[in-house]
């Protein structure tokens, strides 16, 4: 299958210049078209990973990094080490505002718990070994057992390199299948942030926005035992030592060069069938933004006058009113686009294809037909449960999660589901600590009784009769009777205290069975039922694996006949995507068009000396001052703050190392812009743009406010 | 002199391609420069005033416009016809809300009273004439007198060709002077205008700036005699035919495209002294700031409850503001800017230029010392004499006014002081009859009494003793005191009343020295020292004259040293300034650049439906269904509104003609952008930019909006 891949982007024509985030061994056979577009190093180079640049790479786990020393020193965004920075802060010592550097390595501060730095080593095309003859001759449940039981074997044996995470990632809608093998580095250091009124300069109203003028940046160091190895946090542990890292570029950066950035993007979803698309945008979206709107109205109400509920639910708040922007801002785009229209011709031209010869209909036809049902059914089961989603009660998740694990810990750790593994016991010790800081008895009622109202408003027929049992849901209740039953549930439950949440994590099957909590209670009752939908849910997912790989197939073949090419959808693996240095032509207004780059002239401008647009006072000064040293580009009479660019980036691309054509570091990719997120779906080369703090207003913070000068050093900045 | 200008303007070298005001005699001196800018016409062919595209350009006597068909069809701005629009309103046709369209030519309705439009028929040098062998020997007053002699005897000479209107323009600072024949039509009808809400779409808010959605374009039509001469408005009278009229483009405008405009500039100040920068921008304009502030502080306090009041000042209001916030404009692009640095240096290197050689220093040397002593001098009597002119009524104004002219009006007219002949009477006329509109007793009460209180604080030297006497000051008046004396000055006076003021101006010496009117007393009680010190001026501004004129030869001749080119500063004469279409890199703020083309979509996003942003219903449905008729330009995906160019205008150019290099009408002139104003004295290519009205929005609007069928015919627009 691979060399189908490789063959197909061989034989591209590449209209669409700047989309694409390709996976590096793909990109020699983009060779000419990145020569063309400005690369000085061989494209071949960028395959090894094990070799420069790409071993300069890493991922934080949700954000990409990359070492820019031999000492194991790793640039990100601000934003990434961001819980990093207030775990280290407290009232009297407040990091968050104030920055933080070490001056000397032994200054460096632990990073958050569970910060891990992931050094990829090998990837290896597995697809024969996850979806093998007998595998392929599998359907629905149990063709998803079999490529589970596969995956945890690869991993198993990827694994026994300890210090290594393994995944098996599945792309092009589970086609193929790569066994990813990364170092995993948990000893992780803060070695400098910017003030916050730097590293998170114009915050949420500048989010997703240009003109920007974010500083956002910030270092960590990787440490491993004196033996080289991975390794808890320790006094002994030595800084990591990278075979590569990369450089600061030398030679300016100017509108039009060429620019490449390297990370590990999370999630996108261009290769969506037309009712997908449909489904997303005049269902699910709409719904989810009046859902996030309705629980940001609960937490304001319930947190007013509680100053402790209110810092338990700020991070939920922020990321709530992030999600909503992000989905609404899709929502906006999708109303002023013909995305429909286009995603369903394509659809058609597909399905023209497929119908158009013998053998095209035998491999493809049935499959076709197939996933468009198989789809609705989700679809259909999706908004039946919506109401029922929303309206379970956090507590019954989790007990519902523990009473799940405790019954897989019965089994051999290979055997038990994935998700329950050995591996998988820190997620739920961190998320049941975290509860301490984000739970409120009474902020949860009132979600609760918002959430129940709506599910209990329903015909029977329509709700979960084994649910409302278990819960004591009955027919049209009203709103007293439904807040007389919450206060039931949360009056026989022990778990809003983190003793007994870590009691029931380390219980047995027993333990379960003998517990009066009611959320326990409801979770045992609710079993048999979990886990026959569970394997009613993996009945059609293996169906639609199997029907989805096929249409992916089908495309990649169609495609191919047109001899264009086709790279996967973003999944959290390491990609290059390149393009220019780049305004656009139209701006936030009719008349008006965005400048590549902004300078230090908009902080001044901005700047409030307080909230949001809090620029450190020594920083305003050095710019009054025209302080700018080596860093001053003439034609902007300044120096960069952040640029634009025609890179394809999204979610996870956060600290992504931008190089220029020598593969020198010019900037870190750390946003897109609102009008433009929509590319997650439907990739639009006018409209796109990321957004990079430029290194040159990274160095001139460091060196003329923030005097990093043993970083500077480090860094071989003179 | 003519010879050498042109010869100067052959040997420039153009570093600074979008500046210059040119005389269109000085075009064919151009015409590499042109014809690489991408003029197609031949550049001689601009020289002709007679000939086209110059004969279709006319002067409405501080706007520009030109004629847009054979039957007398003007084109201009909306703001330029605005008077004539309110004098054809009632509350029941209120024509400035809906707008006007003459369906047929017998539809068309008297512009307002003094409505003229102005075609040059001829422009001679007569500098030999106006500095005539005698003239040149004097010096002071005395050469002052025969300047305005020698230019009077040229003016009625010239205006005995009845119908035709003729001016001496001073060229140069007072070095070149040009007799102007223009053919005055007096008979204006208003033909078409858009309602305000396309017309004056975005009003104060957006005066001024970019992005810009202003349909600032009107419709007159000239007419004569039915043979053919100017004539007073009679039904009798028929469209004028002129010889030649501008054609709309029928090519595409786009980015980067040749442009010129002609039209009538009013006024610039490139060519003045670091002083007189220096005095303007530091004294000057802050003083001229802050009064009026001071004044509008004044309106809006005196007229707040009183509807009545409010009108008569709405139009002083709307008119100090404007100046106030291009002064402001101004300060602040002179604060951000080393102009004055830039011009004393250029200066100094006149100086020593002029030191440098024995020629020039004969040539030169004495009146370069002398222009900077008398230029001094003049700042310190304006200075000095600044609180006693905001201090003087405006009755008081009126009366020196009227008694001087009633002087001058026993002596032949051809003796008669300039602004004081038969000619002259139309101005009085209108200015008497208009103080029924903006003149209110207590508003000016209040002004006067704000800054008599600054005059009266001064020291009795600082004073002026005549006007204390002639007023009533004494030393040391309170507020009560003065205000009792102000309102003593209205008790005895009649000329608020328009019947006295009319009677005043159709009075005998005698006459007023009957009269007990105190404005007439006060004025007669001043005039012998009004008439002393006019002579002091004269004599200042002949000394002034004679050394700024040779101050400006030094200049030339220094510039023509170094290879550079002179035009004129600008003096309400014909002009071509040539340029492109072009946005800018740096826009409203930092990050933000300016796009060449404003669209529909941005009147849709500004419409608010009332006040300055009421686009019309009609047109917002139009947008909304798309219906761009054949202006749609693709890649705009809309109907171009506003363009950018890099056009010289200033105040004057309202309403001139933009063409393409075909000669091609392709929008209108109509404003520059606040941080641009500077440009009066301080040209800067990256920042200045002149906004037109696009021809395809106009008859877009005409089309699909308005339904000017028939006027669209007369267009020739199919």
């Amino acid at each position: 299958m691979k060399k189908t891949i490789l063959m197909l982007a061989l034989a591209s024509n590449f209209a669409l210049a700047d989309e694409g985030m390709w996976m590096p061994q793909q990109l020699p056979e983009i060779a000419d078209q990145l020569k063309t577009a400005g690369l000085a190093l061989d494209p071949a180079s960028l395959t090894k990973l094990t070799e420069f640049p790409m071993a300069a790479v890493v991922s934080l786990g949700g954000c990409s990094a990359s070492f820019v020393s031999d000492q194991g020193l790793v640039v990100t965004n601000h934003h990434c080490v961001y819980g990093s920075i207030a775990h280290n802060s407290t009232p009297e010592n407040d990091l968050l505002t104030n920055g933080f550097l070490a001056n000397n390595i032994t200054d460096e501060v632990a990073a958050a718990p569970g910060s891990r730095i992931f050094v990829t080593k090998a990837v290896d095309n597995v697809t024969a070994t996850v979806i093998d003859a007998k595998t392929a001759k599998l359907s629905g449940k149990k063709r998803l057992d079999a490529i589970e039981a596969n995956e945890k074997i690869l991993v198993a044996d990827c694994e026994q390199d300890l210090g290594h995470r393994c995944t098996v990632a599945s792309y092009y809608g589970g086609l193929e299948f790569y066994l990813i093998k990364q170092l995993e580095i948990k000893d992780v250091r803060l070695v400098h942030a910017p003030a916050s009124g730097v590293g998170k300069f114009g915050g949420d109203t500048d989010n997703w926005m240009w003109p920007r003028h974010t500083g956002d940046y910030s270092f960590y160091r990787a440490y491993v035992s004196p033996e080289g190895k991975s390794a808890d946090f320790s006094a002994d542990n030595v800084p990591y030592k990278p075979d590569y890292h990369l450089n600061l570029a030398s030679d300016a950066l100017e509108e039009g060069d060429f620019v490449m950035a390297l990370g590990y993007p999370g999630r996108t979803n261009r290769h969506r069938l037309p009712s997908e698309v449909s489904e997303t945008f005049q269902w699910s979206y709409p719904n989810t933004v009046q859902h996030y709107k309705d629980t940001l109205d609960i937490i304001a109400r319930e947190t007013a006058n509680n100053k402790d509920a209110e810092l338990k639910y700020a991070s939920r708040k922020a990321g709530l009113n992030n999600y909503m922007k992000n989905r609404q801002g899709m929502l906006d785009s999708f109303a002023d686009s013909d995305f429909l229209q286009r995603k369903t011709a394509e659809h058609q031209a597909l399905t023209q294809w497929v119908n158009s010869s013998k053998s095209n209909k035998n491999a493809y036809a049935k499959d076709l037909a197939a996933i468009e049902k198989l789809l609705k059914q989700r679809q259909q089961q999706s908004r039946a449960e919506y109401l029922l989603d929303n309206a379970t009660p956090r507590l019954l998740t989790l007990s519902r999660a523990l009473h799940r694990l405790v019954h897989e810990s019965t089994k051999p750790d290979a055997e038990r589901k994935a998700g329950y593994q050995q591996r998988d016991l820190p997620r739920y010790q961190s998320f049941i600590a975290g509860m301490e800081r984000n739970f409120d008895v009474n902020v949860e009622k009132a979600m609760d009784l918002h959430n129940l109202t709506k599910y209990a408003s329903q015909s029977k027929k329509q709700r979960n009769a084994q649910f409302d049992q278990a819960m004591g849901i009955k027919d049209n209740m009203n709103q007293q009777q439904l807040t007389a039953l919450i206060d039931s549930w949360y009056n026989a439950t022990g778990l809003t205290s983190l003793d007994n949440r870590q009691a029931l994590l380390q219980g047995s099957v027993a333990d379960f069975k003998a517990s009066d909590d009611f959320f326990v209670k409801a979770a045992i009752a609710l079993y048999k039922t979990d886990l026959k939908q569970e394997a009613a849910d993996e009945q059609l997912a293996g169906k639609i694996q199997q029907a989805y790989a096929n249409y992916m197939q089908a495309k990649i073949a169609f495609m191919q006949s047109k001899g264009q090419a086709v790279y996967p959808d973003a999944n959290s693996t390491l990609r290059v995507t390149y393009g220019n240095v780049k305004g656009r032509a139209h701006g936030n207004e009719d008349g008006n068009a965005w400048s590549p780059f902004t300078t230090l002239r908009g902080i001044t401008a901005k700047a409030t000396g307080e909230g949001e647009f809090n620029a450190p006072q020594k920083q305003l000064e050095a710019i009054k001052a025209k302080q700018f040293g080596q860093y001053k580009v003439d034609s902007l009479n300044s120096v960069p703050v952040n640029f634009l660019a025609t890179l394809d980036i999204t979610g996870g691309n956060s600290g992504s190392a931008v190089l220029n054509g020598k593969g020198e570091l010019v900037g870190l990719a750390f946003d897109g812009t609102l009008d433009s997120i929509i590319s997650d779906w439907d990739f639009n080369n006018d409209n796109t743009r990321s957004i990079q703090v430029d290194s040159r207003f990274m160095l001139w913070q460091m060196q003329q406010v923030d005097n990093a000068d043993s970083l500077l050093k480090e860094l071989n900045i003179k």
